[in-house]
């Protein structure tokens, strides 16, 4: 009854190394408690020293991709280099050999997710991405497996854990974006070049690719909203914490009868929401159905070990199942035709302003909100020095048109110094 | 493509109810969403009036299990009657003609899962019990299929509605566990006889069957610690809250080197766990495992379309493989021989007294800490009335058979008038 499997690993970085440290250490413990026997039989990785430092046998250093991908004992192939230029090469290359893979790369898999997926049915291979989202957080599998009977209604997730760490140490110790982001790039957690994280592109794969499965239509990068958070500041995180909120990077979709929404941002949850309390690196995705109702998983989503633990969990479903999972929705590069998007959507804002601290400045504001058809829940003023202050508007749910017109308007007023920021906010 | 199956379900009570609900409504988008078409085939139920005013056809309604069984359109046989009579003959005559059963018995799974599975094997049958634990949250299909790279080191949940319910009334509203209890009754959350819920047996269940998949060992009920909510009071509720903590009934379960521990018991959790902030009929697991590290998963335990979910995700899981789950462990019975279990578990402990509200006392009562070897993390004592006194004490890590014999000390004491409570704390 034991199975069989044998593995190449493409890359030999963090997760990399992850992944060939719990396959060689537990290969009993999962004979005993999978029925699985697996093998590293191949790495592939420039640095040989890095591969013998990690105990890797010289003779199972393979010279080129095409050495691993003709190796007969290969079964399945683990792609964690990342990116989209040999990643892709050599993930199709495997591909096309007959190999199932299992990848990590959610940049690769957000954009090139049809071809690849066209090929592994056409050679009746598997194609496994559980590492791509949330690290060791089986969201993809629950997606697959465990949400089945639901129309999934919305999807909200904290999903990048370089900008959750850095927004909790902005809340927690008062620290500017910048101090934050400094101490993010000491401990590891942030990239000497931070874009990807910081500027939402992360977050915007994996929320093409969560919602895709979510709500059973492609949804392509571009169809995403995005917006990073490096504009965002101290004040913004205290004030809303005064008034019960907490700023997090959501990975927000919707799939409503106007349409689907999916959009990545800063945004302010209430501190009662499971997400508000959601710290540092970790991360969650929150899930609404219409038959299971409101459902939360949370977890790592990064480090060598639990992103490793989704590569193995992954590279073990492999090696028990024959059948494999592809996408039931037409898996088109551009996305399917009949999906709507909805492109105002709507939300309620908070938005910061500093004034002329004088009369009748308040009305005038409120003038403006009331003349873009816009409800105010809530309007805070707080007296500044040299004549200024600074207000703070909360509003009902809005159009993001309707908020956008307002701003313009308030902008222009001579009572208005500045429209500091416009923060949308979700229950 | 498109793969069917046909499906008997056994009781339409509400969680019958709902799956049928699903599957009928569903039916369409489950072609589209999942590649497979399922029809309901059959139904058993008594109340025959029930079934048809749910729009069961009355050709569909089965006469006997035997009818149901030798039924060559139903390939997937759904139990949902509870218990242990006649809910096992049907079980087992499902399996015995080969057909694949879901459940969500619980209790028949606790106890009989051993002899299930042999049947299910022997006839090359699937058994899947996804809505057996913890409702719609996905948990089983997480242990089976996205925790396999690990070693699962701890669990630890809120895997019971109904006391949980009645726990957060207590913490929110200061009512005593009789009037809570009465509410959820109203309600419609704990049965007019609440024992299986509020004594703990229905989280035992639960816990063994969560505790064999997480360790890879069977986990007997009779290896489970139980103990209820029903000597719960306010006081030490409020108490807790004051000193930073919600009291939860937690299924808790740790595999260490000194062996398995598997405990139900109202326990105190800090209020920065994240088990504290999952309120009324919410249910939540927290697990570590040794690559992933913490993940928890949150969600509705109970109710017709949470449970009924999970019931049509292993109905569709059913539908689209051929190979099934079957333990990893030995599934006996009686349990593992070579399994270990603690006897003597440790915790922290918080230990509530009335004394004589006079000089010395409390010196007496550390003094029986001390001698016991049991070290104090926090004393508070609160002034009563007629001379009476409050002491709580927090004790740090401790073994529990050192903590009884200093109670049983300090209740032979003549300064103390009662020992009130104790409560184990988990961080």
């Amino acid at each position: 009854m034991l199975k069989k499997a044998g593995v190449a690993i493409l890359g030999l970085g963090v997760v990399g190394g992850g992944t060939y440290q719990i396959l060689t250490e537990k290969r009993e413990y999962f004979k005993k408690t999978q029925g699985v026997d697996i093998t590293v039989e191949a790495v592939l990785e420039l640095n040989k020293e890095r591969a013998l430092s990690l105990g890797v046998e010289e003779s199972k250093i393979a010279g080129s991709i095409e050495e691993v991908v003709s190796n007969p004992n290969v079964d399945i192939v683990v792609e964690v280099i990342g990116g989209t230029g040999v990643a892709k090469t050599f993930v199709t290359k495997a591909l096309m050999s007959g190999k199932t893979v299992v990848t990590s790369n959610k940049e690769l898999f957000a954009k090139y997710w049809p071809e690849l997926e066209a090929e592994a049915k056409k050679m009746n291979a598997g194609l496994f991405f559980e590492a791509s989202c949330v690290g060791g957080v089986p969201i993809i599998r629950t997606l697959q497996d465990g949400m089945q009977a639901n129309k999934v209604l919305s999807i909200k997730g904290i999903i990048n854990g370089t900008t959750n760490y850095i927004l909790t140490k902005m809340a927690n110790e008062g620290s500017s974006y910048e101090e934050a982001l400094k101490e993010a790039q000491r401990l590891g957690y942030a990239e000497f070049n931070p874009t990807a994280d910081v500027e939402g592109f992360d977050a915007t794969y994996k929320l093409s690719i969560l919602s895709s499965l979510a709500f059973n239509k492609k949804i392509c990068i571009e169809n995403v909203y995005r917006e990073g958070i490096t504009k965002v500041t101290k004040e913004d995180i205290a004030q809303g914490k005064e008034m019960g909120y907490t700023l997090k990077l959501l990975g927000i979709g919707k799939d409503t009868e106007k349409g689907v929404e999916v959009r990545v941002h800063p945004t302010f949850v209430k501190n009662d929401n499971p997400l508000a309390s959601v710290n540092d690196s970790f991360n969650a995705v929150h899930l609404v159905g219409d038959a299971v109702g409101e459902i939360m998983l949370y977890g790592r989503g990064a480090g060598a070990l639990p992103t490793g633990s989704a590569i193995v969990s992954d590279v073990i479903f492999a090696a028990k199942h024959d059948e494999y999972f592809y996408a039931c929705f037409e898996n088109n590069t551009k996305g399917n035709k009949e999906t709507k998007f909805v492109s105002d959507f709507t939300s309620k804002y908070y938005i910061r302003l500093t004034v002329l601290d004088a009369a009748g400045v308040l009305a005038k504001i409120a003038g403006v909100f009331a003349k873009n058809d816009l409800s105010i829940s809530e309007v805070k003023q707080v007296a500044g020095t040299d004549g200024k202050a600074q207000v703070v508007i909360v509003t009902h749910i809005s159009k993001e048109s309707a908020v956008k017109k307002a701003i313009e308007k308030l902008a222009s007023l001579e009572e208005v110094i500045e429209v500091n920021s416009t923060i949308r906010i979700e229950d």
